[in-house]
C-alpha cells in the first residue's frame, strides 16, 4: 500500500519510509506528484499542527495521508522550542545555530529534562482518522562540545538517551526508529493499518 | 488491565467495557471511586472535547484514561446536531423529543445522509496519547413512525443502516458494537493496547 506523506523533507521521508517498511507500506511526498504544498501551521499544538497538515493534503489529493509534527521541549524552558522548533531563533538559522541557542538559553540550570515530541496523523477517509503521539525522553548535554553524533537532524546531537549513553544523533537509524519518538508514533500507525 | 474512563454514563461504560472485553480490559468510571468529575467541554470538535475529558480526567488521576466525545451530523442539516448531539435543542428535552427536532428541521428534505462520529483518546502518559475517529454513515429515517428500535440510546432509533435493513437502535449488541463509531474507535484503542 502507497500512502501520501504530508512533508517536504526528503530527510523525513526516508526516516518514515523505513519505520513502516515492516508493515508493508510505502510513502510518496507531495513534490514527488508535482503538487505544491505549504500549509499554514497555525496550529497551537503538535497535534493541531499534525491535523492541519493531513486536512490539507487529504483535501488535494482525496487518498490516504500520513502527516506529523514534531520538536524538542525543553523542561526548564516552560516546554521551548516546542512547535516552533523548525524555525527557532529564526528562520536563517542553520541546525547547529540552534543547538547552540537552546543550550545558551538553557545555561547552566541543573534541570536538563527535555523530550522529542512527534504526533502522527492517518486520515484515512471523511471523519475517519487516527492519531498516535509519542515521546523520547532525554537529558540536555552540558555544551556544545557534548553536541555529538553525525546521524539524525535537527536538535539531535543535544538530547542525550541515559539507557543508550549516546545522544539520538549517535544512535544507529535502527536504534533510532525503535525507540524515538516519531518511530514509535509510526509503529502503532503502522500496527493500525498491518 | 483496567482503565479509566472518562464518563459519567452508565450506558456508555457497559458499551465500552463489551466493545474492550476481548483485548481484556476492564473500565471503570469516576463515580465509582467517589470522583467527581464534569469537566467543561468547551472545545469546537468532537476531537477537542475528547482531548479535554481525557487529559481533565488524566490530570486527576495519574493513570492511562479513555475518553470520548460522539454526536450525530446529519449532512443537509451542514453537520447538527454535531458536538452537541447530548442537549440539542435544550438540556430538558427527552430522547425522542431530540430526534422529533432533528427530523423536523430535516423536514422532507431527500437528502437524508447523516453519519454517527465518535472521537476516542487514550491518554496513556505526559506527552504520550492514542486517537481514533470512526463514523458510522446512514441515513435519517423519514419519519417519527420510521424510527425503530429499543437498542441504544439518543438518536439509534433515526439513524437508518441500509446494508443491514435496520436502524442502529435495531442492531443486536453485537452488531452494533462491531459496526458502530465507537465501537471501531473502541476497537482501534484496543488493538495498540492488546
Amino acid at each position: 500500500m502507497t500512502i501520501w506523506f504530508a512533508s517536504g523533507n526528503h530527510h523525513k521521508k526516508k526516516e518514515l519510509s523505513d519505520i513502516l517498511s515492516p508493515y508493508s507500506i510505502n510513502i510518496k511526498i507531495p513534490s514527488e506528484a508535482g503538487i505544491e504544498f505549504n500549509p499554514e501551521e497555525s496550529g497551537t499544538s503538535f497535534l493541531e499542527n499534525a491535523m492541519i497538515k493531513a486536512k490539507a493534503l487529504y483535501d488535494l489529493v482525496g487518498e490516504p495521508v500520513i502527516a506529523d509534527d514534531s520538536g524538542l521541549c525543553v523542561d526548564a524552558l516552560e516546554g521551548r522550542p516546542g512547535i516552533h522548533s523548525a524555525y527557532y531563533g529564526g528562520e536563517g538559522l542553520s541546525s547547529i545555530e540552534r543547538n547552540a541557542l537552546v543550550l545558551s538559553e538553557l545555561g547552566d540550570n541543573p534541570n536538563r529534562g527535555a523530550c522529542f515530541v512527534c504526533a502522527m496523523v492517518l486520515y484515512y477517509a471523511p471523519n475517519r482518522f487516527f492519531i498516535a503521539q509519542e515521546p523520547l525522553f532525554g537529558n540536555i548535554v552540558k555544551d556544545m562540545e557534548s553536541a555529538r553524533g553525525s546521524g539524525g537532524f535537527g536538535y539531535d546531537p543535544i538530547l542525550y538517551i541515559s539507557e543508550y549513553k549516546r545522544t539520538v544523533a549517535e544512535l544507529t537509524e535502527e536504534e533510532k526508529n525503535r525507540i524515538s519518538h516519531r518511530g514509535r508514533a509510526g509503529i502503532a500507525i503502522g500496527r493500525l493499518l498491518g
